[in-house]
Parts: C-alpha cells; sequence; structure tokens
C-alpha cells in the first residue's frame, strides 16, 4: 500500500493556519491541517472581534474562526483533530508524527501560535473576555474611560500600558518587584505619564468579579499585607510562550524561542514555513496572521512546483 | 490658526491603506487617509474575491473595500479625495502636498500600490473578470478545464502560466519575441510542461468576447500574419508599475522601484512605513496587504508615542 504523500501539512488551525489552508488548497495543493485543541487558536476565545477588516460590526471569535474552516474546507484542505509529536526532515521530504501516525509532506508550514502566559489565580480565566485581557491593542478600546490595572514589568508591560492611557482614566502597573524591568527610556516615558501608577511590590491573588471585573485582591510579598483594589479591567504581559518547542531542534529560532524568518516565511530549511504568532517579530494579530498565512502558503506552492520540476 | 498635525497620514485606500486606518484610528492616532482614486484600489475592480479570508461566499471586491472603509471611518478615520503630489520630511514631521494644500504629520504610511502593466488593447479593459485577468493566483481557480493563453516571456509569465496548469486544460504562452526572458531553470520546466504550449513573435491585438471572452487576434511581428485564436481566459504578466514615483527621492527603493521594508513594514526612514503592493516582496493579495495595514499601523502608534515622549 502506498502511503499519501500531501503537498503540505499545516500544523496549527488558527487563523495563520486556517488562511494558509485556504491558499495552498485552492491552489491544488493537497492540504492537511493538524490541530490538537479548537478550531481557531487564541481568536476562539474571543467574545468580541471588531478589528479584524472586512467585519465593521464585531463578530466572535468562534464564528470568525469557523468561517475561516469553512472556506478552507470548502477549497478541499482536510483538517484532522491530532497531536503532533515530531516533525523531521528526511531526504526531501518531512514527516509528521502525530498520534503515533507517520505522516509525510513534500512541504511543512509552522502555525502553532503563542499562548500568552497565564498568571494563574483564581477568577483569571473565567474572566477572559469581561474584564481580563492579554492584549492591549486588541482589547483597550473596550475600556475607554476605565481605570485598569497592568500586570508585570518588562518591557511589555510598560509599552502597552501606555497604549492603555490612550483610552484609559488611569493605569496602574503592579510589579512583584520594587523596580522595573523595562528598559529605561520606557521606565522614564512610564514614570512622566499623569495616567500612570505603581504599586510596588504585589502580586494578584485573585480576580473577583460578578457579570464583569470588579477588583483585584493584591498581596504585597515583603509584608504579606492582603489589600483589596477596585478595578474595571486587568491587562496581564507576564510573556508569551511560543509553542515551537516541537521544532527546535529542527530549525532555527530566536532568543524568544520564536520561528526566525524572512518577507516570504520561509525558514532556514527549504519547504519549512512559519507564520502567525509562533514566528519572530509577529504583530500578534488575527489579520497580520492571515497575511503571513497567505504568503506563507504562496511561497509553499512555489516550493512544491520546483521540487515537481527538480525530481523530472 | 494653528494647524492640525495628524498622527498619521496614510496614502492610497486601498486594502493595505484602509487596514491600516483601521488599526490607527482605533488606536486613537488622528488619521487621515489620501486616495486620488476609488476606495479599495484594485480589489475594487474585482468581480468575485473567493479567497479573503472570513468570507466562505465569493464577495465583490467593491462590497470589501466598502466593508474596510466602514470600518476604518467608524473608528474615526477620515477619508480625503486627493491627490498626493509631495511627501518631504521637515524636521520631525512629514509634510504631505494634496492638492496644493500642505498638511502636515507625524507619521505617514505608504500604501500607494502597484498596477499591473495594460496591452493597451481593444477588449481588455472591458474584459477584467470576464476572461482578462492579471493574477492566477486570484483567478486560476475560476478556469478549471478550460484553455488559456498567457502573454508576456519573463518570470512571473512563466511561473504563473505553470501555476495556471493546476487547473487549465492548456495554457499557452504567447510571447512578442522567438525566446523567453524568464530564467533558465523556469525555461526548461516550461518546455518540459505537457499542458505548456507557446506562440512565438505574437502580439495580442485584440480581445474578443460576447458575455465572455471567445477569441484574440494574433499578430505575428515579423510576417505581420493576423490570426484568430479561440480561448476561453487571457492571464497578463507584462509587468507591473509600483506606484512610487512620489518617493522615489525620499525612501530607499530596491531594483524594480519597490520601496525596501523590515518585517514591521518600517522603511530606512523613521516614522516612514510602507504596505502592500508598493512594498518589496509583497504576495500581492489582498489579505497580505491587510496583514501588512495593520502591521505599519501598529509600528506607527508605536513611533508616535516614542516622538511624544522625546519632545517631553
Amino acid at each position: 500500500m502506498e502511503q499519501t504523500i500531501y503537498d503540505t501539512i499545516i500544523i496549527g488551525a488558527g487563523p495563520a493556519g486556517l488562511a494558509a489552508a485556504i491558499y495552498t488548497a485552492r491552489g491544488n495543493l493537497s492540504t492537511l491541517i493538524l490541530e490538537k485543541g479548537p478550531t481557531g487558536g487564541q481568536i476562539s476565545l474571543t467574545d468580541a472581534v471588531e478589528n479584524y477588516p472586512g467585519f465593521p460590526e464585531p463578530e466572535t471569535g468562534y464564528e470568525l474562526a469557523d468561517r475561516l474552516q469553512r472556506q478552507a474546507e470548502k477549497f478541499g484542505a482536510e483538517l484532522k483533530n491530532m497531536t503532533v509529536s515530531e516533525i523531521r526532515r528526511d531526504d526531501r521530504q518531512f514527516v509528521v508524527v502525530a498520534d503515533n501516525k507517520e505522516l509525510t509532506a513534500r512541504s511543512v508550514i509552522l502555525a502553532m501560535g503563542a499562548d500568552p502566559r497565564k498568571l494563574g489565580v483564581p477568577g483569571e480565566e473565567k474572566n477572559v473576555g469581561t474584564g481580563v485581557s492579554y492584549c492591549a491593542t486588541c482589547d483597550g478600546a473596550f475600556f475607554r474611560g476605565k481605570d485598569v490595572i497592568v500586570v508585570g514589568g518588562g518591557d511589555a508591560a510598560v509599552e502597552e500600558g501606555l497604549f492603555l492611557t490612550r483610552y484609559c482614566n488611569s493605569v496602574t502597573i503592579v510589579h512583584r518587584r520594587d523596580q522595573l524591568r523595562a528598559s529605561a527610556i520606557l521606565q522614564d516615558r512610564a514614570f512622566a505619564h499623569e495616567k500612570i501608577h505603581f504599586i510596588w511590590d504585589s502580586v494578584v491573588e485573585e480576580i473577583v468579579s460578578g457579570e464583569k471585573v470588579e477588583k483585584v485582591v493584591l498581596r504585597n510579598v515583603k509584608t504579606n499585607e492582603i489589600k483589596d483594589h477596585p478595578i474595571d479591567g486587568v491587562f496581564i504581559f507576564v510573556g508569551h510562550i511560543p509553542n515551537t518547542k516541537l521544532v527546535e531542534d529542527l530549525v532555527e529560532l530566536d532568543d524568544h524561542h520564536l520561528i526566525k524568518i524572512d518577507l516570504w516565511m520561509r525558514t532556514n530549511i527549504p519547504g519549512l514555513f512559519a507564520c502567525g504568532d509562533c514566528r519572530t517579530d509577529a504583530a500578534r494579530q488575527m489579520a497580520s496572521s492571515v497575511g503571513d498565512g497567505v504568503t506563507a502558503a504562496i511561497a509553499a506552492a512555489k516550493y512544491v512546483d520546483e521540487l515537481a520540476a527538480e525530481a523530472e
């Protein structure tokens, strides 16, 4: 029995992976998408997306993910709920091991995304979308005139905190240490900003909500003092975890464990492409991930054509 | 009277420019978009778009452009129908001259697009969308099992011709010379392909249509012989003209007159960004242009924040 060789296997069915599949499948490349979780990746957990271009009225992330999936399947892409445990290069093909089955492909598009690091405190998970956010660009506009806290002390926390001042009445940065890790220039900017306040040496112990977030419970790590802090929103910027462990021995990563790519989403391995939040310097928006996926798909189609020509 | 300084002026209201505007305006940057033609750029001339992720059913380019415009205006972006004649850097601002008025901005996002070079023959313009196309990735899927001609002899013509064999019954390359300009490896591939045929020393004189394209009239440039050639579709790849003349003395361009950018759509000039088909290595799809625009907008917002901080 001859084994099927896919023209491309796409790892991950978030916006990047699904957009890539729309293009590879429509381009008549036999396309398999492997996803271990729900379709849509991070977007599937988002209540209201109002900034994906083409939808002037807010749409749920679930609906957008479903639309992408239907579009990819319409052109013939196959989506399987499988967990990938290994990807290796074998001669001029890739072997993808998923649920202990070996699958073979001429090209692979990596679209595994990244997850924001969670605080892991009570009230966090259930309030995503009702007051807890990991993205100021995505959700800041929903907090016009409100008071929010930002958790974290690195560049991302301070940058996003500054961005939130565009909308919010006040932005209080809660940090576990007594000084920021962010670069000096960002620190200066934050200290000079009238809307930005600081609570030092403190961690969030709990996020308390009724229909929406109402307050956080803070603990001073030096005195162990517990304090309630009433608030409308909690923005958490304590890092991202790129889902790139799977490929760390296969492909070149940057210092943040993100996959290095060029403007065509090509990695350092011929036939291997990366797009969306798992690649270096991603803008981390649904639209930019979709654009990445389309670009990767066009590059992959060209690669598969070249491979076919060389084999003749 | 003090003059308004916009946080950002976006040049061009195609998918890249409108997507950028959605993000800058939603990010509370005062945003002006300048467009000399119809909203939507190239997409506004496209009858059916079936590959913009999020729309499983085909949508007209006009409708998609309108949706982007409404979304940008909803967040406060201002769109003016004006022709830009000059952009210059003035201290830490940009001066944009449009319809003889001087406008000032902290940042500028270039999204002027590129136009496919036309043949300029009778029947060409009126059949765009009914048999004449300038993009195989966009329109190839509409020609499954059909016979098409490709006009051109460079890399693009041969690459797109090869791509069209995925769908078409036959692909005939019509070239004005007796040999291709395309790279040797592409030539080898085309000559070896059973679906690809050639008509040498010939130019299209006219595209003849009823409801759809029916035939082309070819002229042999050596013998002046005129010949009808029945055909379902005409794909024209005789080059693109990037709309970058306006900025050729301002910003670094590549050999194809496209604007050089990095992964954040930053040009060599601080505060000046470029996205969509006017930038180097563009994938030339609505989705990739939209992704570019979003990325440029995020980079521009960051730049404007930094500028404000430095001024303090």
